[in-house]
């Protein structure tokens, strides 16, 4: 192994591989055998926008978790037991998102959509908590890079649990607006913290 | 990490690997569960080949999207927020491939067919741009190797969008043909385009 | 590959990762294309605690199977057909585990709970018996690090049978103390045993 | 990238552990929601081993497939397109074998036995093809390494469309008959060529 967070990261890949790529699997034709007209199908396909819309904001979160993750590891080196118990937490997180997923998109125009919305965002509060966690543990555990603004970094990872705290109150309001607001927070994640930003603008050493 | 979009890679191989291994869960025998007889075994599993079709169709494009991939990132060197933005985008597309396939297999000989391979054609179509975005996006943040003929190359790319938009209008006319020439394609693209192999006929550097 | 044992394992991380993913496939809402109120959504989804419960033990249970692999294969560094026979029987058990977690986590209130706990106590129980198998081939072989104490590492490896053979009886009197108890197993097995982490700490040499 | 074939290697994984883990999703109990007592969940457990037996001939079939090209990509260190798309022809093959699986464990006691037996010898037959094919081109076209005696090699390859021939005539006969069997070449195979342990018997430079 050429370092030794290669296995776990190698491992994380295939999970949140294997998490994102289950989510289409919840998007299924009512009556997949029966054989549609034209305008049947049409109505069909249409009426599965939530669907269409849970996937993208579960992918995009997913996704977004991802390279969070790779970021994270980018700045963690060494590996101990406990960290491989808090990224087993964060796993655990992340094969769970299907299932809220798969009620919210089947709910979401029936009168217990704001429950459904709830435990989603409530799934996405929970994993930006682990994610807070297991940054302070690996700062604690110095098994970060060194020459690190750790302060910094911890005030970005901040960010995630404030956002999914207000998801949550939003989601308790209206299901939709939690969705489309699940995959803007997904968007905004996307754009990179001027820090790591500024990490990565170092040259680096020759290897 | 050997280098800066090697786990990108990985995770992606995952996404490919997954999406195109899933296709089979969508071939299923009607009545599984029942006894059947031989003669109505045979019939069973020769009644199936609108499944069989669709599935060495999406297995064969997904196959060539995942080489395409491949040989993309032995082009492209760093990587930065927007290309991984770019790549997530490309992987939502693969892992979408599955849901097209299925409507479009089970639908293959009901009135509605035309619907579900406008549906399928086009989910290629909009991978095949994305592919493109890609590649500008990765040629204009200077991401990829050295002196390589770029223009050459997009030129190359900008086939993949032209020959989706006509299965778009073999599809609204004949889903059958829609999947044949889906799969000819896909085989099309295995053949090698010309300036990749002189690339890879360099000489490289030890290492 | 950098060593011999690296394809193996790139192998088995995969399987790990897509058993534990898939174990979520199995929690599903009853009746889950039928609109449903706040108040009946609320109860179909606090109904639902035997499958997160399995799901919970189930993961966790994987999740210390990959990590002790991982330990194993960091004192494995040669490979031969045996050690890819035995590595295929111990995967052979992980990807059986979804099936007796189904079985259980739908069972558990059920007359037949303590049937469903057995089958599943069994499962982890044969699991570590080919972990045990495992390492003393691999001992026997010289397929492992010079310089290991590995009777102390085998006395180690000896606690999982005994503590899954425990298991086995509870989940003959009661099916939730069984999942409970498998749950505390992982985390037991979480904190790392002294020699690994002894061993971990020697300086390495530079590569 | 290390080598050439490194990520062809990779994705091949992927492809061959998704398969494999698959599997499990076949054996489902009939009425998985129904509250069953002890005596009846034990009745429909022990009703499934038809599912145990496909299930477990199956696994062994890709697990030693997977060893196979593992091996055979020990041999072979150059890439280009042909042997891509060999490979993914090799691919669709193995992501191929969870359907015969299914049909075969569910009709294993129905008349139409026979039918889904041959069906299943059949997939794997034509993998062993592919595989011959394969090996063949990687020669003809010097993408393997120096040295190597490939006519001894590819009589070593030449037994496994022979054996699964035989499995052909085998499951005409009788379906249990031929999933013993396909168990049984499994083992066979993971017993290692002669030619090939030599080979690696040869001390290999530092690194």
């Amino acid at each position: 192994m050429e370092n030794e967070t290669a296995r776990v990261e190698a491992f994380s890949d295939g999970v949140f591989a294997i998490a994102i790529t289950l989510l289409i699997l919840e998007i299924v034709v009512r009556a997949p055998h029966e054989a549609l007209s034209a305008r049947r199908l049409s109505e069909e396909l249409r009426h599965l926008w939530p669907s269409y819309l849970a996937y993208f904001a579960s992918f995009a979160t997913i996704g977004v978790m991802w390279l969070n993750h790779h970021r994270l590891f980018t700045l963690i080196v060494k590996n101990d037991d406990g960290l491989s118990a808090f990224n087993l937490l964060l796993l655990l997180g992340v094969t769970w998102v299907p299932f809220p997923t798969a009620v919210l998109a089947t709910q979401l125009l029936a009168p217990g959509q704001r429950v459904a919305a709830v435990v989603y965002a409530t799934s996405f509060f929970a994993i930006a908590i682990v994610f807070n966690l297991m940054w302070r543990y690996a700062v604690r555990s110095r098994l970060v890079r060194e020459h690190l603004d750790v302060a910094a970094i911890a005030r970005q990872y901040a960010g995630g649990p404030i956002l999914y705290a207000i998801l949550i109150g939003v989601g308790a309001l209206n299901a939709v607006a939690c969705l489309v607001l699940s995959a803007a927070i997904a968007a905004y994640f996307l754009l990179p913290p001027q820090l790591w930003r500024r990490e990565a603008q170092q040259p680096r050493p020759m290897r």
